[in-house]
């Protein structure tokens, strides 16, 4: 990882800033010859879209993909197919609304990156948080849709666990029910819920957190190169990486601190189709390399900070002041960041597939 | 971070195996003209060494570092300090005891790496674990003890925070306290407590997991380079890579996931020193980017694998059998990760800092 | 470097092929604060275009250049400044002539890089050359605008020294000639020369080599780090990477080994400015670290392998065959690697200066 | 490439001074399951050895390499293989002469490194020239031995081609005759005549330069990564990075400038074994990628600046002043050059062979 590149060699560079002309990303390594056309990369784009219910920001984007280099028609079968050449994926923003930001281009927004931006840079781009803006995840929904394709029978998914302190219920869990409801929550009965509890939340102006949780499945066994580029400690990175995330754990996570070695380590046998583990209590990881078991990873994502209520903070000049958000906001940006997590999973995948048949063949 | 290698400008490449001749690491790209003698990177490496009390493991090493290269007395004071060139730092292994590893050598033991190495390498380094033992960890608070040295006025130190269910009381925090016990445990009370609690563990042959506190003062704000060189990303992967770490957190973590916008951002006033917070849930980083104010990390430990009871397990020849571990093993190994803990803050902060000055001068 | 990235801190990323829809790149890791100007860029760029004289490609490109990210205007001056984050260059291909590439689609171009990209990716871009056009140079062309701007004070200049067997005369050298003719050429008399001999080539429908030099002037001493970040291997690579370029050399070059020490050798004498070299064989580099002298880097570009005659070859089945090259190209395509030659230096030294500010301060 | 690393899936980093306790390398990323002993190693370092004749200089260094980690005898076999983790490899100095450095401590040798390291770190090692000494390179043979066993039946062979102004006879060119003579020389009548030739410039305590051309066989076609990985910019840092490397040029290299595209391109036919070309004008390498042809360097080593005449030049306080250099040195450095060249062209092709099978299997 560097700047604003991430993989070793399934890479992905992203540019854009939330109000600029366009953000999108450049994916560098991808392997030739897969079957690469617009639609598989703006189904992935089109569950992150904001917009799509209530319970995201009102900002319209249509977030339109456009593939401008790394594929051309197989001479062949004339299927587009990927050339091992770098894929370039433009998306254009069109929702810059001309909005008067003048009561917040002096002051810093607590809980946002404002104050550090401009500590690290001397300038920052306070149109819809420039940079920094969760827009950016957009470009990385792009490159995870790509990446998706390099593993073959690899599933990668997400969903919603926890929004404050309501957690869902595990025993409830169905992947079908994720995209029922706007909060890609597993759980029928606490997405219900959620509908309410969110609106109140909403209305007040507030917002909360939430945990997501990542599984991925048909994961080889061997993938993760320590010490440094253990998968887990990647996987941590990428996820850490995302906005507003405050916390990555692999299986047990947390938990593992109050457990014993009997209760942690997964017992194995002998099984059909080759060695079995008893349980997952590592979420498929040992020693930063993959079991073959579901790779399964959780993150927190802090409550956006752009709420109604006025806080107390300190302008450009130095002068103590106050500031509060108006306009189009996310009560809980948890909820879009399952489709990000699901894409940095992706990345992380393919590209310790492909270091992986580096070193070992 | 690319297989042993870790950082970007100030880099660290670990080496060696327990059973081998020697560990050591060579860090590169530090700044010249630091003094540096082996006694400042001795000093940490006896707050990690192993047999310092019951609650470690028993194997006695005694860690003795040696500077190979980059440094040299400087020709006008004859202070020995770093010359820009690579510093490499070799730790010979002394008490490679030529145990009988006939029981473990064609079995997987439950939890370790010893699977995973095998199914990616097609061999394991069986003698206590090879490469993926945590004796690695002493490399890096060797490495650790020269970052430290980069960030004038900086100050990283770590505390064991949980040991089990047993979370320590924050009220009674007292750094002084850490190195007047075993733990590295801030509250004296409950140091007293791990004291019988730790040893009915170990007596019975079991294990327990941990959690570790580390913090940073004195980072200077504007440290962190996004997106995908956060400074919450880097420390992600850095703790996640420290061996049996389950889960990474920075300021309030997955506890945000329950909080409220109003709960969670940190407020500002104008201070005497200038821009001040009026609390630290950010755990000192907005943004990717360090605030000012202190950087605060916590990890899981998961309790070691390596117990007395027999567990369920394959052979190499995939046949179903048991297995236990005998001799030497540390009953929570998340004591000596605190002084690792540290050691991987100060890594990633003194690459951030050259990092930073390298782009903003 | 790695894939379609150079640079460490400093960071371009190129993509897109000769008849795709664009092709541009994303400079990473700029320094905030520095004025730029689509005009800035669009400046280089058109010096490299085609179709400016009969004696480079006949394709008729804008090449117009837009900035998708990294720039705002400053809230105080209004100037458009970069922001510090990655600033991506745009530029369309409006000429992609439908051409019918029958006759080429399953014959390999000796001297091409068709039967390499065939023979690594399973499929090669057969329009224009897709990846392996010149016409990636542009987007390097474009980095090297904003790369200018990042040490002030740095001139970076080219010329074309060679053609063929002829040499210029270094005697006429005259900076301000190489604007005054289409071959980027110092020497007034060989310009004149070279105009009657390469149209001869043109005509013959054949094609001829070329030597470039580079020039950069007021690079403070201190830049490079060794050993294998050395500034003349870093700038080997970054010549050695332009399409059809063969040989780099420093200073001397090739021409050292047949010096004596006594001959090769800078003395020194203290001057009014400071330490001074009574000569400069070592084109500005001393032990991979600049000398503060101008650095001077030489490249041989090997003459365009699109001629009109036949040549053989064989087919995509394995069959014998013969190929010739119909349409526009270029007689000498080193002339158009003069304008490539200055960005790639002016790309090397701002990243290492980034690097050496970063790890010396 | 960065700082004291290079490779990127087969990765060396090289630490040590010429005057400090050891000098060593780490080879990470090196493929499991490689037979590997200490001797392997040995043999190529012996070739490299200094004081084995009176034309390399007449330090004594054993040069005995350790293998402290990455190897463990196979558990079935009992040879000993790579496990896929870090190789470390030591190789302690013997003869570090406690000589008086009084003399140019204090001044910069023209034509050495001293007037640049420490102008870039504020202090430079004048014991033998430190981190900048040629003894490096035995770090470097010690990786390429490694290196050629990733490759299999990769042939990779160097000798030395020109010294000063006489060129070898290519019709003589016996490779059995490189090992015959102390200037690795394919030609015999040349090699007899540099006895004397180098003779008279030991004698007159002068030096001279040198070509060396290294040749590998056996690697298969698609190894290189454009476009910034391309195979021949790979190659053109490594060679570039050697200590005293002026120019590297790659199959006709310079002389291209002077070709027609008839004479340079290489024709194709259908032969018995695949595709085969009818001359290799190219090196080896077309469009950055491999075609299966011998691949060819060259690169040009200046003169070594250690020279018996008194040169001038300033001391470390600016004043002018004048220096000679006393005791061992090699009159043609380029000798010892040709097994360096070797090792840098066997890493380099082993690195690509890993990043070809990671992107395309």
């Amino acid at each position: 990882m560097s700047h604003n590149t991430f993989g070793h060699l399934f890479r992905v560079t992203t540019f854009g800033e939330s109000h600029g002309v366009a953000i999108g990303c450049v994916v560098d390594g991808c392997p030739p010859l897969i079957p690469l056309a617009a639609e598989d990369i703006q189904q992935d784009l089109d569950r992150r879209r904001p917009g799509q219910s209530r319970f995201t920001t009102q900002r319209q984007e249509a977030d339109q993909v456009k593939i401008l280099s790394g594929v051309m028609a197989h001479p062949e079968s004339g299927v587009q197919v990927t050339t091992g050449t770098p894929i370039a994926l433009l998306i254009e923003n069109t929702d810059q609304r001309s909005k008067d930001y003048s009561d917040i281009k002096d002051k810093y927004r607590p809980g946002h990156a404002d104050f550090t931006y401009e500590s690290k840079y001397g300038i920052r781009d306070y149109r819809g948080g420039g940079r920094s803006s969760a827009r950016e995840t957009a470009s990385r929904v792009a490159a995870g849709a790509v990446a998706r394709k390099v593993i073959p029978g690899m599933t990668v998914r997400a969903a919603l666990v926890q929004m404050g302190l309501h957690k869902i219920d595990r025993e409830k869990w169905d992947w079908d029910e994720v995209a029922r409801n706007p909060f890609f929550c597993p759980d029928k009965d606490k997405a219900a819920f959620f509908e309410s509890y969110l609106d109140g939340i909403r209305k007040s102006g507030s917002s909360i957190g939430a945990v997501i949780e990542v599984v991925a499945e048909g994961v080889p066994a061997g993938l993760g190169a320590p010490i440094y580029a253990k998968l887990d400690s990647d996987l941590a990175t990428a996820m850490m990486s995302i906005n507003a995330v405050k916390g990555v754990e692999i299986g047990e996570g947390f938990n593992a601190a109050a457990l014993s070695g009997e209760q942690n380590a997964d017992e194995m046998r002998m099984g059909n189709n080759g060695p079995s583990f008893l349980s997952n209590h590592a979420g498929g990881i040992l020693g930063g390399i993959s079991t073959g078991q579901p790779v399964v990873v959780r993150f927190a994502v802090k409550p956006t900070s752009s709420i109604l209520s006025p806080r107390r903070t300190i302008d450009r000049s130095g002068a103590d002041t106050d500031i509060m958000t108006k306009g189009r906001h996310d009560p809980c940006v948890g909820i879009r960041a399952v489709p990000v997590g699901e894409a940095m999973m992706a990345c992380v995948l393919a590209d310790h597939l492909l270091r992986h048949r580096g070193q070992v063949g």
